[in-house]
């Protein structure tokens, strides 16, 4: 079936309205009229083909939400009319032991990825949610139990918030932890959301002092200026974990400092140039841990989808036109949004 | 006191015979006459002040074994003609969190250490090993269940030994675990000893083929040579856990990837100049960490000094005359000593 699209036909152009074909349905398949797709740093990596390996042409988004219009004769999972989100994941060997922990993320055959990825299906390579419809394997679509009038808002939590909510979960945030939070975009204002309905004390870490009120609105017990050496010194052994989401190359060895003995710092963004390596005496004097964390598996995104349903989280997100998507790629690379962009596909 | 030891005067002055002043025996504390002290690295870099703040006159040594001789009032552990041990911690502040834990060596206002470190005693400064005598307050002293045979090969658990001991426990090796072991020196040759004795299947890393028969000798079931990319490649994702023991800066790439899912590397030793920062991606893929370990406490240590009576664990030892101490340091620069230098300390 041929759908309505935004792709990139080559890292130098923009993207632009584009016709793509999708499988039809086969048994185990659900068929998604996409009405929201979050906007990803990996999706202008991707288009832009800024980490390599970019196959054209290219159409990014693995931020999705939208309703079941058809079901294949094996589907039991979901029915028409059903709200449903697909995030990173589309497919995995499903036989590995990590696929068979559900952790499909680190699956040893590799993941299909929802955009660039190795399939089948025309043009050879998975095609995202820059688009009006997916046909996705039912075991790798999500439930969506937010009210509907909340959806655009729930897009995000399929990248932005499983990346964070599987650390927050893999160490245990929750009542009685200190978790820190580095860089307040997208990802860390889900991790800080989402940190404090797990019921831990969180503490934001900014270099903008002008952020301030707004990050305690999204539930920050504390913001630290990172840039104000005294509250960073103020700050040292107070943490027991935190989630790092800056993208790119920092000096990490003042955020080490603000973990307790035993305390972890997880990275969750990939920088285009390596971060400078930590002092490794900090590492040593308090037996602290870097670690890094990558999206979630299928049976975490439902459980945090389920959560935030329950605890009433979503994302805070800028709704915009598809038409308005290279613009919202330059505002973005100024961290010029609050917090997420969100494409309307209707508007494709 | 008076007691006779061997001191540096200054960074650039070798090492050489040396009056020193022990205090009198406290009500707390136990007076030690020294047979044997292992030879850590950390004496050199002490003595030769690389890692700058040495204070002279300076006597380092802390894997300190011998016999009681004299006992305080208030001392109930120990008694006269015990067998006993001194690592490297002489006191801490008792009260903080991790005193409070067992784990002096993260104390709060800092631990002592058995040399370098400030004392109200003359010269202001403990003094460690190398030397005929030590008073210790009685929280500090360690039991030893060896037999009296095996005490100058017992020397090195006092450093070495827990040093390994702490990470392979605190990250759990045992039956069922795959550790690594990166460095098979002195206390590379002690991990592996260890982590075979609780149960682990042992992996030992050398740049050196010459060794594998004797790294084999030691315990471990699988010797990778590490200079050898197919054996390296081989062993990819085969580990739980890596005691790297190399304390020159490397490449900490081709050992994260020798980490299964959720595996961590931990670091022990403290290069001179940093390691290169090891590649993001390989944290984020596999959800790995690398970590940092400091020697370990009190109770551990006696924990770990019991295990390895039980287990007739010792090290292996090159036993020296004190006099030989500046050719056993440059040897040891070489790496050419199986494992451990001990001192006779009655050559003193």
């Amino acid at each position: 079936m041929t759908v309505k699209a935004y792709a990139a036909e080559a890292a130098d152009k923009p993207l632009g309205p584009y016709a793509i074909e999708r499988r039809e349905a086969g048994p185990s398949d659900v068929v998604i009229e996409i009405a929201f797709c979050g906007v990803c740093h990996s999706d202008l990596h991707t288009v832009r083909s800024e980490w390599g390996g970019t196959l054209y042409p290219c159409v990014p988004g693995h931020e999705i939400v939208g309703t079941v219009s058809a079901v294949g004769s094996a589907v039991t999972r979901f029915a028409p009319g059903d709200t449903v989100g697909v995030g990173c994941i589309v497919d995995s060997c499903r036989t590995c032991s990590a696929c068979g922990e559900g952790l499909e993320q680190f699956c040893a055959s590799g993941m299909t990825g929802t955009y660039n990825s190795p399939t089948p299906d025309a043009p050879g390579h998975t095609l995202g949610g820059y688009s009006e419809r997916i046909v996705v394997d039912q075991a790798y679509v999500l439930a969506i139990r937010h009210p509907k009038e909340q959806l655009a808002a729930v897009a995000p939590l399929l990248c932005a918030g499983i990346t964070t909510w599987s650390p927050l979960r893999h160490w245990q945030a929750g009542p009685g932890k200190r978790v820190g939070v580095v860089g307040i975009g997208g990802l860390g204002h889900m991790a800080v959301k989402l940190a404090r309905a797990l019921g831990a004390e969180v503490t934001a870490f900014t270099t903008n002092p002008a952020k301030e009120a707004a990050i305690r609105d999204l539930g920050a017990h504390h913001v630290v200026v990172s840039t104000d050496k005294g509250a960073m010194k103020a700050a040292r052994e107070s943490l027991d974990l935190i989630i790092n989401t800056v993208s790119h190359s920092h000096d990490l060895d003042p955020y080490l400092l603000t973990l307790k003995r035993n305390g972890t710092m997880v990275m969750v963004g990939g920088p285009e140039k390596p971060h400078p390596m930590p002092t490794l005496f900090h590492f040593l004097t308090r037996r602290r841990s870097l670690a890094g964390s990558l999206i979630g598996g299928i049976a975490e995104t439902q459980e945090m989808l389920d959560f935030c349903a329950e605890h009433g989280v979503v994302s805070d997100i800028e709704l915009i036109r598809m038409e308005e998507i290279e613009g919202a790629y330059q505002r973005m690379l100024k961290s010029d949004v609050r917090y997420r962009f969100v494409i309307d596909t209707s508007t494709i």
